[in-house]
């Protein structure tokens, strides 16, 4: 019989030259996938070795987190680019991740991109097909990291399409309208701060396929991978309790394991 | 018989976002070797494609062009770097520019540091070392280029230290001293300015492996790539020249042929 | 009788280290107000000191082009920032070039926004607002240059709530909507090429303070200032025809006489 | 009779973006001049705001705190500029402060160069006689920091040379050679780390002008601010009891008393 398990993701190597961010050292040993931040919109290359260092360490999956060109914004103000900038944005930054990796004896496992980018694909799927194109182009093992909901279809049809695999993530503190869409920021409600409904959230989702959206109905939504975070002590401590959780219903934390 | 041959290699890819510096379109028909800037002292991503498609459609051999991260003083300023920090620096270069050579099918066949890293690699050769250190854990195919002259033996020695090859570099239009290293840019007549003498000592150092040095004598010097410049339409003028004088003497101008 | 008289504006100053752009030179001589980069769209510390000792040299005014932190967008990327976030932004632009104009003794005359920071306001007239606050704030002599069209009486009343001036900018080579917009660089015939046109349309717009629009339809239009370019050979061609044909009318090119 | 004063400054506003640096919350309320940071090492327009802010709520003189163009490396590494380089750096970074100061109604009273840039002027004093030159450019009000020490005489004629004003720094927690100079950090015992000896020592230079170098003589030192700093918890506490002591004695911490 084989056991249940799901990945954990969490946003890592966001430090840049004196200043630290993200408590990478304790989350790192918690999770099973690292989105590791390439320099654009966050990390440089001392910060981009040191944190690959830290997840070989641990035996967590590497994975390039890309990020729009903007250190001051942190990445997260949409700006107007074409999908070729985009593409050569994102292949200079897993390109350079990649060599971090090789020069420690690793490889990339997943590319998951980073704030506005991961939303204006959100919202435009031909970006999530544009990266999908760079990184088969690159490494066709590679995964792509893609909100799980909605448009499930149309996700799949571009992994299918450029020969890589998707990986469907789940938002374990954000609430989901019945669409599958998650609630938007700005409505109230929208994350879900109560730790212990976080935790049970994971559980049904990985269970049941399952989560309760906002107006109380139950939706499908199968998911990969589930991202957690790791920028506060608080935060630290809700992925301690969903490991707990996972742990308590026999779900191992492992590696990515993608829709074939 | 084995027709001789000989390298010649030129800057390129050095624009940036709205700003367009070198002749590309004209000098990298003309040329072996493309040290491609990778965005640190020059380039971005898109002129980064750009340049490996026109260098590809030329058959010209790609190389990473790797400087000092300082955009505004175009890396000719010397920094107090660490041999971590220049490795680091390197290794994303390097990474970067394979990402965007892989897109279109390609690899990279060398690495020449760019201005000051060059400059400060020649008077401390642990920075060369550290450059083959990263090379050799990317790809132990890839050529470091370094400046010929002087130290040899000690580079040489880093090459088979590291497994990497080393290709020695002329700089045609330079003065050399009688110890093989080039006379400074602070004194009169550093750099050669009349075309007809500058062909006449690369066919010198092609046939008999030697340069007349600024005292008269005649040194001992092999190389297997020559320095070229496409910055302006002397530049391009003057390596039209080289490879007519080349051509004429029954040298073919080919991809790097260094020290076994 | 006060002669007719016209200012005439160019974007200079947007070269940036090693890189050349406009021909500054040329286009200076030509007109009577500077729209100089302060280095977050283009510019440097030295572009910026050496463009307004040439603007001073030929008695140019002094202008602040500020734009969005994108060097390698060249600011014409659209990006999502706050107002809060556009006033800093201009803030330390508009500042840090009145250093420069304060070093060689003098002041800036107008603040002209840049590239999309300029589309954002056309659409977005609280960021006529928000920059208008900041030059308040720091010189209140200081001409804010807008769009002269559609929203005129919108844009006076942001210059006197701030206490600044406002000088009304009229595109020469841009066809013009029958409600004072610009048509839309998408539309065929946005741009007029034919140079004579360009030189018939800014005589008209002097004498008559009209403007012929796309539909034939002639439109009230009156502009305190003309932009004009000066990016490449044909385009200071073309301020030269306009200088000429201004002249032989008996209009002065001078600095901006904006509505009081 | 006059009460005796020294001034307090700290490094402050060296936050960026999404990072935060320093406890600026808790340092300011207890020094007298702030050293905020421009941009160029740290420091970004929306902290500078805050930061000055921050400073006028406690009555804390503002000064620029111009670093090298570095961000990556905070401005600690020593890059080969020409004075008329880091005269531009300077004249930006002070223009742009000043801006954000106005729009708060204020103006700086201070600038004190940063890391590598404060270092390379100790060596080489024309940086002190650039940096001078663009303060008395732009505001001759403004007072300069400098290295209390060995080379009072020469610092004191480049003041009166450029018509500014000269402040002479104390390290409260560096040791000292005889001949007035810092111990370098790369031997032993060049930081103190108890906090009771370093409160002592500014007692001794307030009341006596003097301090006790490394060799156990006494050394005349006479300054007109001690630098202290707020890193981190302990950096804050040390100021805490700096301060007590100075109160204990009678004298208060204020404003800048340079030599006239």
């Amino acid at each position: 019989m084989a056991l249940k398990s799901i990945d954990l993701n969490s946003d890592v190597g966001e430090s840049f030259g004196p200043y630290t961010l993200g408590l990478d050292e304790e989350v790192i040993p918690l999770i099973s996938s690292a989105n590791i931040a390439c320099g654009y919109h966050a990390g440089d290359p001392a910060v981009m070795r040191r944190t690959v260092s830290l997840a070989l360490k641990h035996g967590v999956g590497l994975g390039a987190h890309p990020g729009l060109p903007d250190l001051v914004g942190f990445g997260r103000r949409a700006m107007e680019v074409s999908l070729e900038e985009i593409k050569d944005f994102v292949a200079c930054q897993i390109g350079a991740l990649q060599a971090v990796a090789a020069l420690q004896g690793a490889r990339l496992r997943h590319v998951k991109p980073h704030g506005a980018l991961y939303n204006m694909a959100v919202k435009t799927p031909q970006i999530w097909d544009a990266v999908a194109q760079v990184m088969a182009g690159l490494d066709d093992r590679l995964i792509l990291f893609v909100l799980a909901g909605a448009d499930r279809g149309e996700l799949e049809a571009i992994g299918r399409r450029r020969g890589i695999r998707i990986g469907f993530e789940f938002f374990a503190d954000r609430a989901y309208n019945p669409d599958g869409s998650l609630v938007s920021r700005k409505l109230p409600g929208a994350v879900i701060h109560d730790h212990g409904v976080v935790a049970a959230k994971v559980l049904k989702l990985v269970n049941e396929g399952k989560v309760t959206a906002v107006d109380g109905s139950d939706i499908d939504l199968r998911a990969d991978t589930i991202c957690v975070h790791g920028d506060n002590p608080q935060a630290v401590q809700l992925v301690k309790q969903i490991r707990a959780a996972l742990s308590a219903a026999g779900v191992a934390v492992a590696a990515p394991q993608p829709t074939a």
